[in-house]
Formats: C-alpha cells, sequence, structure tokens
C-alpha cells in the first residue's frame, strides 16, 4: 500500500480548559472553554488574525478512550436499540481508530495564546492537534444527505 | 499544563489512491479519488452505513511537507503579498504543526474497504487517519463571518 501504515508521532499544540470535566451526551453548547496554546512553542503571531473569524474547527484526541475501547467494526451510536448498527467510520463516536474529534465551536476571543470558545465538545484537559478558521469555501458543497438516526442524534447534542 | 505535551502516536487507517498526484492550488472539485483502508484492521463492517451519508469528512496528513517547512508563527497565504500575513491557526495552510489537513468532499461509492470520494484535496499517496460522516447538525452554529482574503483564496479552489 503506497506510503505503508508507518506510526505518526503528532504532538498537542495546546489543551483544553475549563469546560466540562465529564463527558456527557448533549447539551455542548453552553460549555465554555479555553483552548491554551502552548507556550514554548507558539508567539501570539500563531493566532494573529483568527479573531476575522467567528468560527473554528478544533481537532483534538478523545484521550480518555483506552485503547481497549476502540472500535473497528460496527456498533450501534451510544448503544441506542432503536438505531442501527453502523461502522465506526459511518459515525462520529469517541471510540475510534487513532481517537480524532473534529468539532466547529464559536471563537468568543483570542487574548494570547489563549482562545476562548463557546460549544466545543470536548472536556478538560483535551490535547489539541489543531486549530483551523472555519471558511465558507470549505463547507460541504452540494446538498446534504444523511440517514434519520444522525438527525436524532444530534436533536439535543447542542442545546439540551 | 494539564495533560502535557507528550507525542501521540497515530497510524493510518488507509491512504489516498488515484487523484493528483502533485499538490495544486486550484480545480479540487475535479479530483476523482478512493480512499483504501488498511485491509488488515478493517473490514467492511467498519463502513457500513456510511454510503446513506452524501459527504464524508477526512482527516489526513501531508506528508511531503518536511518539518522544516513547518510554520509556528504569521505568514502570508500562499506568499500572496496582497493577502494579510496571518497567524498559521489562522489560515488552513499545509505548514502546520501537525501536518493535518481536515476536508469534506463528497461520496460517491463504497466497495468492501474501498470509498471513493471527489473534490478531495490530497493527493495520492496521502495518509488517513480517519473518515467521519459529515452530519447537518455538526455543521457551524449561527453566522458565519470570515475575512476577505478568505473567500478570495477559495474563488478557484474548488472549481477552476
Amino acid at each position: 500500500m503506497a506510503g505503508g501504515n508507518r506510526t505518526i508521532a503528532v504532538q498537542p499544540i495546546g489543551h483544553v480548559e475549563g469546560g466540562r470535566i465529564v463527558p456527557e451526551d448533549d447539551g455542548w453548547d453552553a460549555s465554555r472553554a479555553v483552548i491554551a496554546l502552548d507556550t514554548e512553542r507558539f508567539t501570539p503571531a500563531s493566532l494573529r488574525g483568527l479573531d476575522e473569524f467567528s468560527h473554528v474547527e478544533v481537532v483534538f484526541v478523545f484521550d480518555q478512550v483506552a485503547e481497549a475501547e476502540v472500535t473497528t467494526g460496527a456498533r450501534r451510536p451510544r448503544g441506542r436499540t432503536d438505531w442501527p448498527e453502523v461502522g465506526i467510520f459511518a459515525q462520529r463516536g469517541r471510540n475510534r481508530p487513532n481517537r480524532l474529534g473534529v468539532s466547529t465551536c464559536r471563537l468568543v476571543s483570542v487574548r494570547g495564546l489563549r482562545l476562548e470558545v463557546q460549544g466545543l465538545d470536548a472536556v478538560h484537559g483535551t490535547p489539541v492537534l489543531d486549530v483551523k478558521p472555519v471558511m465558507r469555501g470549505f463547507l460541504p458543497r452540494g446538498a446534504l444527505r444523511e440517514p434519520a438516526w444522525a438527525a436524532e442524534i444530534m436533536a439535543r447534542y447542542w442545546n439540551d
């Protein structure tokens, strides 16, 4: 296979501070937290101009998920028997290979190396691997189609 | 700092096959490629139900970027002097810490462990770390705001 399957090392650029301590299923939009960048490697220049964007996309690691809990096959989202058993790459659950989360939230403020955000569904202490500005041009192109369970699972996710 | 800055190991779940050989700035929507999952770790169950979604979000590594090319401060997007110098986390350029790309593209088909996609802005051989279904509920909540250069840079990005 092109490129092989060699392990790749990544290093957190910072961590989530504040917000929720324990992961919960719903009501994340009420959560306000700070993404604190690593002060040894970064400077305010790393974030220059980010405050011109209303939203950021955050790539983080679900580090509370143990390796043994990672699913490679299919499972029911949240274990709900009324939802279909779907592959781990057909859902956004935490117990996934590489344990990566990608989430869009509102950017409240940027102060030095600290980004205040609203509605980030990651708990206190979560390692952050990247922050990207949300650009309109990177939203999905063309009509979006999703199964019924995907809308049901999101019904109370942000606003409980 | 909570959690420390320990290195985290990730392993590609698969690779991009086909599409472009050389990274280019624009016209990515014409690019059709396959994401081929690692046949040793995954089975078709890993992708069960994904075909009910029209779009996928792909997390990948810009592995052609050398460590020495990574920027931690500010730079002009694409080196263009008519665009402002902004922090690496205020742009989506390749030369970023951890070299992670996150991109949304159309899902054309799922066959076994092969996902055919359209408009993925990653070249042949790119290591893929995750595939997530695009759910309407994970799109940005609230009005989107972005600076003028962000719209300009995207003007020909998908359709050249």
